[in-house]
């Protein structure tokens, strides 16, 4: 209830600030006897970390993850799996300036009227830092999952927007360029343009596209728990997301019902897909797919008015180091908040018959 | 997890198939001494009701709610809200044509997957019938939060689209037209359409915008329970729903941070709310505001090739009695459930401080 | 959390005051295509009915159960169960003398100080009434369990205690007799006991030991959720009960480690079984067997001094009608609420292998 | 659900295997603004810790704490504490007796049949330095639920048995001696048999009473979370209990109702206490009192016929270090589980009334 325990079956608390002595998570309920690959792990961790191009912020910290419980020779053993990333770049007198003074758009203020106090050292528990330990968790849940996969890319920069329906999306091309969109060309624009917006100090916001495949139909529970609640919950828990949309999605609600519906192919699949993958709440066996909205991040490079806790007008000066826009390191983030919701759903699936 | 429990202290369970016995629920966890008005909460039942007008399905079904615990002399006790209502229009019989077919963009298919066979008759589980049972939980809830009020209105039918701000609005004439659209001019446009679409025998979808008005600051928590994240949850549960956002929503991924920003006042409310009155995930004290979008409902009054359990095909004839616009009876629904999850984090928030 | 939901998968919710309209639950979670047999949960109810026998509360209620939900065809759906029981015998005016009186060592002053007010007719929600609820989710637990069974006896009633080794009690002879005492000489001294009792208007207390064979290997979770944590909470948390031991129990204290140990034979039998058929809090094979100890009722037919709600001294009349010894009716309560845990926990295990 | 996670909102998950790199854990809920003595928590993990006294294993291990976050300027912030104790002493070479052999009446049996296979270094997930994790979480509630005081201390070691009422014990004593008997002289009596079984390389069982001072009333919920239900499950989910009573417990089935019934002073206090200050699974603000009884724990030093994984009759050999008697070590696990229980329920109550 209080937040930071994520999942019914396959359970990830997280703890830690951004500036605290270090992150990290417990995973309570993998399943015994998955192999792991670590490196796997460090690898999407690698993708998630700052400093790893330059359209992104230059904060220096290795991410490197520590494993302390769970895996034994090489497999997971069913007990909790604890780990830890400690914080290395802390900086703390950076943040000096927001100790007293509420940064718009921001955690501050609110972080104080509801825990009458917060530890303000680069947001402390708001800061997107803690996202580190939902890539850690995710990648240990994607290994479970195989062969289902997920992948999710950049869709949209600003007003850059690409239109590929996202089953027919070459998702093996989504590594190559540092923005994380699979066309090329699109890819180049918007990296241009997240260039030109950060030389302002400014950001822009943008949509990752996530899409699923080789889903067995029956995931997902029924009324409240249904498989898009639960992954629009996942996803709507990532710091900056405005919006969840899947199938269909906001599009959808123009179309008529006779152009609508999805209709069945023999084997039980259907020859459309406006339901991205989900019918009642429950996966049909078609592709996942669905976009997350992601506004610009509040942190610019720009002076801006604000308050301090005692409701005076001050200065809020923009310094340090920040991402002109959060998409392209968020695309680990979204991954490993599916894998986590399927995760779970696989193994309540186990128990819905006698 | 299951999937038929909401909430975490103020907790709600239903139960119930659409041509059952009843459906109902049990609310556990509603704070003592709250004064109940039991019509207050038959006016939002008769606000979801079928047969309540000319463009809503035409069945008749009276959804009187009975309370079987949990009140005495007119006020909650802190122990359990157990209630039902009676199916009482089940024509089982208009079903025998489902039993063995799946209707395309339904949940048929999906439930004979994960369970190996099904209820058929109107949809058993899966029918929004279900969301009765939400409405009557939703209407205590509201009595409890006063006074935060919570608003829904329809804001798209199809393409026709209301464009005011959500703060803006005159909620009191929600109620004053049968689409439930606070502007008239724009209410009959969307009853013309859905008219026509009703003569087709199709549907089509729409949006729903919801606004929270006297939040205190406070409510929601960091991390994976973001307040955002359990309504985006409460919203994509409800049926027919494929999309959610809140205040900035899809549309401010194409702002710039420096525009976005929402900037202080000396008493720490701000000059816009593009965060549409939740920072961080925690509300801080403005008007909550979110966009659902409900797709067309898949039951047309058209033929349509399908197939049955044996992957045969078959033809699936229109008939019977259905809603070709859902947006107009789903407005209690919403409502209902936004305050479910503010009603929580409302008891929640009293355990953040020592 | 607010008390009235047990179980993490096969999940009871219940609700119903003493003297309201009804009481009742929802069973979230139990899996689909489970044949049940209606007849086999109204002979359950039956056995926890008052006016069953002569020494027992001459209450007279039907309990008659009614479904409302997830069950089609004779089979459970996978759907939530909802179910009620009306209250007949209601002579709410039998406790018009308790609207302000606290009765001695029963709830009435502590639900004052939790709530503000109380529902004070036979109790309220603090009734045992409440049990008649878990006694036909249990039932329904048990035919998901089959062919595990369970079975509960009356052990001891005051100072009359069984001796036999549960393992070796004939479980055919419980039902025989209507204190539900597998040995017929003890039987009827317990018998005469009751009566004994109840002829001074006063009650005793009891022990009931339980029985549950047929158990896969593997049930229960380390650390906190083991086994017998959660049958003892299971116990705890029926009226009246004040003590748990499960295997050896508090006798085993006195043994050496080298007495106690239990030596496995070749198939992973134990030759002994202090273990109860638990080790590490997780089944082992082998019969679990645990004691659950009951007070003597408070509610006695003598007159008490006791106070109001003002703190003022006034004399409690014993008046009515009342249970002498517990235990006889408590039987079924116990394999009710034996039987979640364990259906809860084969669910559970489904899920601890990749 | 799978096991490693205690609590509502005040919520701990542990994680760590006996010889893995740490254990630890993290405790979401605990509200904000709780000034915390870091040296109090060290203090209890000391009194848990091993190599403490004569009569204890000695094994050395520091149990040196660390906080990896929750914690600013000396006080909780509302945010997940995250912490960590290394393993040192891990001597894994010790275990390689037992990697295909199984203990007798220890969990290395049931966890290869429940996971498949199991980290069986020292116990691995089962063994009991686990429950520093959970000392340390306790610490923190302690100092949250000041001013109500939480103390345990050894009752019975083997047949000696210390019948003193606990609200007159002398709780200053128990400290005094390496036992944790609040009697001098009963302690030395323990100490004796203490060591005399460990010379024979033999275990004996033990009880630990726990008293619970300042209480408010209201503490607990009605039905399946009594506050003496989850006090149990606490007890039990320790390793080597076998049995949980409060009040008058088991001895309490032989008094009669009239003796029993705790009378009312005007002040809402009673003039009796079998009730163990708990009425109705709420706290009448009464001590609190209850007994857990621990078996003499399976680790002898002795050599004992067993089984390995193929069924094969081998012998275990009797080596390494031991607990001759497990009480005075788990005083404090009994302290803390206690307070994880009233944390839980303190933050609760707050949510009991509109």
């Amino acid at each position: 209830m209080p937040g930071n325990i994520f999942g019914s079956i396959f359970r990830v608390t997280t703890f830690g600030e951004s500036h605290g002595h270090s992150i990290g998570g417990v995973i309570d309920g993998c399943p015994a006897g998955v192999r792991l690959d670590l490196n796997i792990i460090q690898k999407d961790l690698n993708r998630r970390r700052p400093g790893q191009s330059a359209i992104v912020t230059q904060r220096k910290e290795p991410d490197k993850v520590t494993f302390f419980s769970g895996i034994f020779e090489g497999k997971t053993t069913g007990t909790p799996i604890g780990f830890a990333i400690n914080n290395t770049d802390q900086k703390s007198k950076d943040y000096s300036h927001i100790q007293d003074n509420y940064r718009p758009s921001h955690a501050d203020y609110v972080y104080d009227e509801k825990y009458g106090f917060r530890d303000y050292r680069g947001g402390g528990r708001s800061s997107a830092r803690e996202t580190a330990s939902r890539v850690v968790a995710g990648a240990i849940a994607k290994q479970f999952l195989s062969p289902i996969t997920i992948d999710a890319y950049v869709s949209a920069v600003g007003s850059l927007k690409l239109k590929t329906n996202p089953s027919e999306v070459d998702l093996s091309k989504i590594e190559e360029n540092i923005v994380r969109c699979p066309d090329p060309q699109m890819a180049s624009e918007m990296e241009d343009l997240i260039k030109k917006i950060r030389k302002n100090g400014d950001t822009v916001g943008g949509i990752i596209t996530c899409v699923i495949k080789n889903v067995p139909a029956g995931l997902g529970e029924p009324v409240f728990n249904k498989l898009h609640a639960e992954l629009g919950k996942a996803m709507l828990s990532i710091n900056a997301v405005k919006g969840f949309e899947y199938g269909s999605g906001f599009e959808g609600i123009q179309k008529k019902g006779s152009e609508h519906n999805d209709l069945f192919n023999s084997d039980g699949s259907t020859k459309t897909n406006y339901s991205g993958g989900i019918q009642g709440g429950i996966s049909n066996g078609m592709d996942i797919y669905f976009n997350v909205a992601f506004k610009p991040v509040a942190t610019i490079m720009q002076n801006q008015p604000t308050i301090n806790s005692k409701g005076e007008e001050v200065q809020m000066q923009g310094k340090g180091r920040h991402d002109p826009c959060v998409v392209p390191r968020a695309v680990p983030i979204v991954e490993a908040m599916a894998a986590l919701v399927l995760a779970d759903f696989t193994l309540i699936k186990r128990t819905n018959k006698a």
